[in-house]
């Protein structure tokens, strides 16, 4: 049974639809700098898990937190050469196959850190063997209590149901653990702060050109969010803004997984919206975006490396980050903006979407 | 770039949209057979995996070799206890990541066997020290060479664009090596063919019956696929034929997922297919199909506890496996004959989908 609780979050100025999510978008450059605050626990527990032998990072989580958990296998992998997964919650909770968890290094993932199905995972992970860690941008929750260390996410209260701050937050947790982990955290930390002032300067620039862009899409039903490699996470979370604020069936693919089968079912009324960063997967993507031109479906080009896709109907592209792994902490940027342009377009509520509360108790 | 190369499969007989499609649903049980005489292998192959000391599982495929092995985390989990993921192909293909791979058993899941991506990966894992193993429908295929044994899918020759008998197939090639690996092959195959018998009723009955239910769905552009555990296959799997043969967009989701955003997006024009079958996961899908209700969105109800979720404007049960983990092989039936009558009654050839070929090399 789902016991859903009262909202925790107080209604926005009454007319302006939206205002909360939008204000927790442009604070995301300090909700970072909040994070940073906390670069010498992130130290101390990577060299614990350092010491704990980790040989492999499992991340368990829902929603965007579990989005973020994609980034995760890249941040670790190309940082640590750790293997990294989004482990199977259903496995441990509810099958309750007892894995032998020594060399793991867990990682619960929660913004409210009430998640149950997560803080039960941490809890039988820790019991396994596992060295748990939660990432929560509550530190007095159910899941830090759950777990041996606690990182938070320092990124002030969010209010809006749809997650902004939290799951960037969430990005930059994990690959400054990762960056720590391989002896690279101070680097690391001084490129999130590089960051922070291209987020400062992309945000406004954005927030002024998009709702154009989103208002043609106002009678669209379904979309398709194509990236690859470290850009997976962004568009499996620019697919969940779409769905949960705009009720967009917006479906997040890899480019690969495009040509597999769901490039069969595009026409000129079903967009598709493509991240393309400069990374070794860039050729892939571009591949994949020349497809969808031939469909004639709607293409909307965004990521550091936009202006590679050849004739794009919409161009959205983001700064080029100091390294190519930080790319998705500037490409989910546009789409946050265009899902807070497009539920506004739509008359929806992106504070308070139908059916949705801040917290999910559902199993 | 991708080199899409002609169809190797010769139309069928004019004027029978899917009708290879159809014949092979209708033969999975003898594809199933044809797996099954290879029984010594997958105990030969099991046997060296646990000589070679696995401690984890690597698999890699696409589109619905892919949607197996999510099957596969459940299989090496549930009978082997030992942790199996979907690799990233991209940070080992397109990223260069070395990881290292010794005590990794390396799936390569492809139907054809000339996946690029997939065979370049097997290639790297086995440098990097894994135990290789190609599961595929063609022994001789680039992808059984590049790997140190071979597992035949034995399912015959696949013509239809859209895969059956080889996901049916990779599905029982998964169990059946986590079974061996476990020391329980015999009575795993033991079941797999008391399935056969239960495919051999089930099929003819659910070909009678669908199309009158899917006729309906003629107008519908957007679906959700709800499983969980190891139903997340086929709801990935029934997703997938949904795209690709009728231009649904249909995305699959776990229960759990779905009351993380994507219920926001329901409406009564948004029909959600829940796979519910007798597992410890049946809770969690009952709620999920609870909450779908109350949206008022159309509900199809299937798997073996399909008359468990309460109110379904559908219902397509099928029977309940020998044992709970063989569930998937059971419920991925309704949807493919779904998809078949679908694509008839929107006038689509199933068997050819626009813009696919059976082997695809975009990377």
């Amino acid at each position: 049974m789902s016991s859903l609780e009262a909202r925790d979050a107080p209604p926005g100025p009454a007319g302006e639809l939206g205002s909360q999510f939008l204000a927790e978008i442009r604070e995301q450059p300090r909700a970072l700098e909040g994070l940073l605050e906390h670069e010498d626990e992130f130290a101390r527990v990577a060299a614990a898990a350092v010491e704990r032998g980790t040989s492999l990072v499992r991340m368990v989580g829902h929603g965007s937190s579990d989005n973020a958990a994609s980034y995760g296998v890249y941040a670790f992998g190309i940082l640590s050469r750790l293997t990294a997964l989004r482990d199977s919650i259903s496995l441990t909770v509810y099958y309750g196959t007892e894995l032998d968890m020594t060399g793991s290094l867990v990682i619960g993932l929660s913004q409210s850190g009430r998640t149950p199905d997560v803080v039960e995972y941490v809890t039988r992970a820790r019991r396994a063997g596992a060295f748990t860690v939660a990432i929560t941008n509550d530190p007095a929750s159910d899941l830090a209590r759950s777990a041996e260390a606690v990182l938070p996410l320092g990124a002030g209260q969010e209010r809006a149901v749809a997650a902004t701050k939290t799951y960037l937050n969430t990005l930059a947790a994990l690959v400054l653990l990762a960056a720590h982990m391989a002896g690279q955290g101070r680097r690391c930390a001084d490129d999130l702060r590089a960051v922070i002032g291209q987020l400062d300067t992309v945000i406004p620039e954005l927030e002024q050109r998009i709702p154009e862009v989103a208002l043609p899409f106002a009678f669209v039903g379904r979309m398709f969010v194509v990236g690859r490699g470290v850009e997976l996470a962004t568009a499996r979370e620019i697919a969940l803004k779409l769905l949960e604020t705009c009720r967009v069936a917006a479906e997040p693919l890899t480019a690969t997984d495009l040509a597999h089968g769901p490039v069969a079912a595009l026409d000129p009324f079903f967009p598709v919206w493509a991240i393309a960063s400069h990374d070794e997967t860039l050729p892939a993507v571009l591949e994949a975006a020349a497809r969808v031109r031939e469909t004639g479906a709607t293409l909307v080009a965004s990521g550091s490396a936009a202006e590679w896709i050849v004739d794009p109907d919409y161009l959205l592209p983001v700064p080029k980050p100091p390294v190519p792994l930080l790319s998705p902490l500037l490409s989910v940027i546009p789409g946050q903006l265009f899902a807070w342009a497009l539920a506004r377009a739509k008359r929806l509520d992106p504070d308070r979407p139908s059916g949705l509360s801040k917290v999910t108790f559902a199993r």
